[in-house]
């Protein structure tokens, strides 16, 4: 290991620190964030929820009112250090959407996720940033917002984890199309309700949704709602 | 700070670790980064440099031979953990690729660095990671290959510093073209000899630059160069 200044890695703020709270906290599927295979949860609106997968489970994700995104992560459970990144998922299928067959990658570059199934149009978008307390502020909110960020912070703290990162989420049915001047537009889903992914686990990992509580620009159709999962028996 | 269980936080492989060294670790522009202002310094081909900027400063990066691309990152020296976020950046000017008088966000959601020039088409990459060790062994070479995750880790380290991470870089006059489905091409880039861009500093921050080493897709004209670079007086 090469040697490192201590005033460069001292303690200062990483980013795994909530900004505020909300229900997320109190609602895990399971103290450890272990499912019942074959049992059907909710992701309450505007919340994020934790769930545990060994490798080659399978994580069906549903839409479950058509209108709504799911940003979603993955890490590795052996090193929460490692986790779904967007950036080295698109270099690996040559597209920023992924498409039914397609193995995600980790910063590590290994597969994390399968796309085993899609039953949506496949708009999903890979570009956007998880939205945060700053993002709303920025858009002129007053106060606390529910927020991605800290669904995905909360999440993990309900079942005993903590990432330090906030990486780039998946964002399942968010409707984000990039012009070909690089322009990109923040439209409504596409995805009709009971629309459902299906992703299986390549390691043994902890996906994490949450409900996007985004209720000021299109990306929800204006109207946060619920969405459910179940790991498949 | 909320509670964490120690389980998932031991002292698990972060990614700040190179796989490797090339001649980036013994070759700082100066022992902490700092540089001469006005002062013309080269990125040898294929391998990276880490320059400190003070808030305001403006870095010129120079594609000399107009064919090489330059992976480029920005960190906040007073925490490391804050960095300039691709993600972050494209949410907050609408599109994939920065023009000119575009602020470039942060993982905190603050202006890190402002794109104040850029003489070349404007065809830069945010989508793609940096290469790593992985990559080229997924692309058939054996044993070591010069990299940009290992430039970065080597330039930070060579002028004291570190990152636990890898972010997503800012590659400068990469050509990934987004395509209506979402298909990306890896093309040459379009910049001229000497063409540049400027980036302003709006926080105290080191910047790293990697000429990359990727010699077997087309995004560097399949012959790795040197860059410059130049902190204006």
């Amino acid at each position: 290991m090469p040697h490192s200044h201590p005033h460069a890695t001292a303690a200062v703020p990483d980013n795994g620190t909530p900004d505020g709270v909300n229900a997320t906290l109190h609602t895990p599927i399971s103290a450890d964030g272990l499912p019942v295979l074959g049992r059907t949860y909710t992701v309450a609106a505007r919340q994020g929820r934790a769930v545990r997968l060994r490798t080659g489970q399978v994580l069906r994700i549903i839409t479950t009112h058509g209108s709504q995104v799911c940003d979603t992560w993955a890490f590795n459970t052996e090193n929460m250090a490692e986790y779904l990144s967007m950036e080295h998922a698109r270099a690996a299928i040559d597209r920023t959407m992924p498409r039914v067959g397609d193995a995600l990658l980790s910063n590590r570059r290994r597969p994390i996720l399968t796309l085993l199934a899609d039953t949506s149009p496949g708009v999903h978008d890979t570009l956007i940033a998880a939205c945060d307390l700053p993002r709303y502020h920025g858009l002129g909110v007053q106060g606390y917002h529910d927020n991605c960020s800290d669904n995905l912070r909360l999440a993990l703290q309900a079942v005993g984890l903590r990432t330090a990162e906030v990486p780039c989420p998946l964002n399942l049915w968010m409707n984000i199309p990039v012009h070909a001047d690089s322009h990109i537009e923040w439209l409504a889903p596409v995805s009709a309700p009971g629309d459902y992914v299906d992703l299986r686990a390549e390691l043994d990992c902890v996906v994490v949704m949450s409900a996007c509580p985004q209720d000021i620009i299109a990306v929800n159709a204006h109207h946060p709602v619920e969405l459910h999962f179940c790991v498949l028996a």
